[in-house]
């Protein structure tokens, strides 16, 4: 099987929305995405690009993705954030997700980064597997915290 | 007591490292902070700025600050991140670690994002209990997954 990795463009927007989507079903989230291909569309390809997004292509079909954007540690200065690494459910365990993975890599080594880092669900057993012997070390000890708009709203109005 | 929330400026950078590094020790990592002055004012200040820091001053001296920065999710689009947040010990219990979260919440809320994010340690259960209390969601069944520098040059020389 061939796989192809290259940079994605603007009208690959759509299946890559698929994708996202096929992700949040697989995180138990089917109702989060509220994102539209235009709005990727406009985050991704305009002057200040909020995100890099690489598709993998199969027989010139796009099945699957990552999508990376930069963040900055105050300890070791800009990092690479992976946010999303997707593959259609059909595809999985055919080094799709690998050669995405390893395309992550090689690009925040390009941009010399010291740290690239990411989120994992703790039921994804596959997964954090998958991370640990690629030299990654899981943090358990860190919890992700949230406000969204609605608290958000109502945090100021309490105390503004 | 009068706190004044303002954005840092670059000569307060090295109010802000030693912010950084006082956040290490308390998180017990003493050694984790590789940056310097010099990283902190290129990267705030340039023409791309990396993150916005706000400061919290007492009697004209730097005695907090919070540091955020731009995120994207393929959920809801972009979100501000809150990298760290951090008052001097002398000066905790007083209300500036509360100004500067409110005015963090403020920045956001104006930048108009759908989410504001942050990560807590476990053991932090003071945070943990201000955090929930304003509104936020903790998640404690989503893991941070880290490759340094290390280990993504070693991953690349078996993968390549």
């Amino acid at each position: 099987m061939d796989i192809h990795i290259r940079k994605a463009e603007k009208s690959d927007m759509q299946a890559v929305l698929d994708l996202i989507i096929e992700l949040a079903v697989y995180e138990k989230e089917p109702d989060a995405v509220q994102i539209t291909v235009s709005d990727l569309e406009k985050a991704g390809f305009g002057a200040n690009p909020l995100f890099t997004c690489f598709v993998a292509e199969v027989d010139a079909e796009v099945v699957g993705m990552a999508l990376v954007y930069f963040r900055f540690s105050t300890w070791v200065g800009q990092t690479v954030h992976l946010e999303d690494l997707v593959v259609q459910e059909r595809m999985r365990g055919k080094g799709v997700g690998e050669a995405l993975y390893t395309k992550v890599m090689e690009y925040a080594d390009e941009q010399g980064v010291k740290r690239v880092q990411w989120v994992v669900l703790d039921w994804n057993k596959g997964a954090i597997k998958f991370y640990e012997r690629s030299g990654a070390t899981i943090l358990n000890n860190w919890w992700q915290v949230e406000m969204n708009e609605a608290s958000l709203h109502n945090y100021l109005k309490r105390n503004k």
